[in-house]
């Protein structure tokens, strides 16, 4: 041990899905969007490259045009609006910001395994709660004394929604702490809180451009509240780092949003798709919970996931397994192309019959 | 007040320099390079654009690339190196991860004023030391019962640089904690601390893509110790954030450490025009720090340096000035182009003589 060891914060990092660099891989481990960006992001970048002399100088701290764009499409105020480098960003800061009471923070036992992580970083007390037997959350669970209520809606890597009426209970039930409602996979069919913000000043909505604006390798996440919690969020974001997305990003993050029939199109037939593949996952013996995200969590009613997440990674189709209790039962799928689901429901079938 | 703002982490974030929105102004007030990065990252750029489809796709994690080609460039191993949002996200990171000692860090009164705001954020106990009538270090501050030691060299905004053997006395002095170097400013004539490194585990040494790279617009930075140190500091970053570089990001940054022709180019013609400078303001009545930086840190003889920038802002030129006692005597001007130096001195002379 070296002698300054002692004054290090030791952690347990998250472990992110493998980023595998064998080409012909069917990559349904990590949530990725199959399609591509709307191709005005590819205009812009094209354009951006005739500019690139620019890369001198510093991005706006502010990102104001991007906030701009993304205040108008959500029909919120600019004050209302946080951008950070992915939602993860947006999430840990937001930790940092506002979970600093000596009431413990609540979220699920079984949800986005990143908010123990940062829990664990900022030294902020936390309970998990149980989600109970159909791996729903209990409502009962998110109402008491906290010193914050973080919850995933859709959950991951559950993939079960609540409804917004179940959330602004919650919401509502919880005035003296900060509710972060994190959205990542809201666009794939269930109801968003940001109609909320203008009701509850407590509540931070969080989505990303990494799920359905297939902009995961571009790091872009939103944070959306009410003026004040934005601006505190922001205080703390300009104490770590003033200058956070890059150039390129901001006008490339912008031209996302300008073409929402594109978006549309993309998040309808990835849908599509997942319905598809739960049914054919139904027929070879599967269980399922009812996803409203882009992937399915799914174990099969007599062969262990470990067994299935293994075969699955020798013929290169990697899945994602968790090894936590209960979740240690089931694999959770990405939604990828038509053609990659029919080879991923192929090789279980052939599999499975054997 | 709101309920829940008792537990919001309250802080006075550092204030970037403006960043001027109109046209033809002189920008002088936040170091940038006046000059483009180099040829190739255009052509990475051009190159990115036919690949723009896999933004789909997170990034790699561990940035491996781009850490071994920065490996390779300093001399190093790839366990050596670390890569974050530019340098405030690799120092930030670093603050957290190593100071968490019951005894203060260090770090001098006059020096980047975000060590100060890191050193809030993260309730981190820390003394600061007056820098002596010269604005120069007093090395004999830097030894003692410390939790850590961080030191700018060259420091900002003095722009006086130590030599190795002198900071290598301060690091041999605290092997019991982390010593961070910022050595934003290096490349500008200063002496590097990273052949220390295989020395001294206890060396943290901080460089930046955005002044002698012409990347501020970019956001990379660099962290690079021992083995362990690193990993520490791979622990945290994983515990925030698992993908901070964007996926062009890794390439362009690749790209910019392949001319060095370009790169020894751009960070002579600055340090030329900063030596033509320096002769132009002492001819004007300036006195200044021997810079080794691309700013100089010039105080007037008889005009108060406020009243120097609020004439030079509306003349369109922007300089820094910063309100802390003594420093506040002082201008801190970017070295900008040839010309831009040229009417800065033509302005400051008409002023002057006036």
């Amino acid at each position: 041990m070296m002698s300054w060891e002692s004054n290090v914060r030791k952690v347990v990092p998250y472990v992110p899905g493998e980023q595998p660099k064998v080409n012909q891989v069917i990559k349904l481990n990590t949530n990725e969007n199959p399609y591509p960006p709307a191709p005005g992001v590819q205009a812009a970048m094209q354009r951006y490259t005739q500019r690139a002399e620019e890369l001198r100088l510093y991005p706006s701290p502010t990102v104001e045009n991007l906030v701009h764009d993304l205040a108008e499409y959500y029909h919120l105020s600019t004050e209302q609006v946080f951008v950070g480098v992915g939602s993860d960003d947006v999430l840990a800061t937001a930790f940092l910001t506002f979970f600093n009471s000596e009431k413990p923070i609540v979220f699920p036992d079984i949800t986005y395994s990143f908010y123990e992580v940062w829990a664990q970083l900022y030294k902020i007390p936390y309970v998990c709660k149980p989600v109970d037997e159909n791996l729903r959350l209990k409502k009962e669970d998110y109402v008491g004394e906290y010193g914050g209520v973080v919850i995933a809606n859709p959950n991951a890597p559950t993939a079960i929604a609540e409804r917004r009426e179940w959330m602004e209970e919650i919401i509502k039930a919880n005035p003296d702490c900060v509710v972060i409602v994190d959205e990542a996979y809201v666009d794939f069919g269930a109801e968003s809180c940001i109609p909320l913000i203008e009701k509850y000043d407590n509540l931070l909505v969080v989505q990303t451009y990494s799920k359905s604006r297939s902009l995961a390798g571009l790091r872009v996440g939103i944070g959306m509240g009410n003026p004040k919690l934005i601006r505190f969020l922001n205080d703390v974001k300009f104490s770590i780092n003033s200058y956070t997305i890059n150039r390129p990003t901001l006008e490339y993050a912008s031209e996302s949003l300008k073409d929402e029939v594109y978006f549309r199109t993309c998040v309808e037939r990835i849908c599509q798709t997942r319905e598809w593949t739960k049914e054919q996952l139904v027929s070879l013996g599967f269980t399922m919970t009812d996803s409203k995200t882009n992937f399915v969590f799914a174990k099969h009613n007599t062969v262990p996931a470990e067994e299935l997440f293994e075969m699955l990674k020798a013929k290169n189709i990697y899945v994602r397994h968790f090894k936590a209790p209960r979740v240690n039962e089931y694999l959770r799928i990405s939604i990828g192309t038509e053609e990659e689901m029919q080879t991923l429901i192929e090789t279980l079938r052939a599999y499975l019959k054997k």
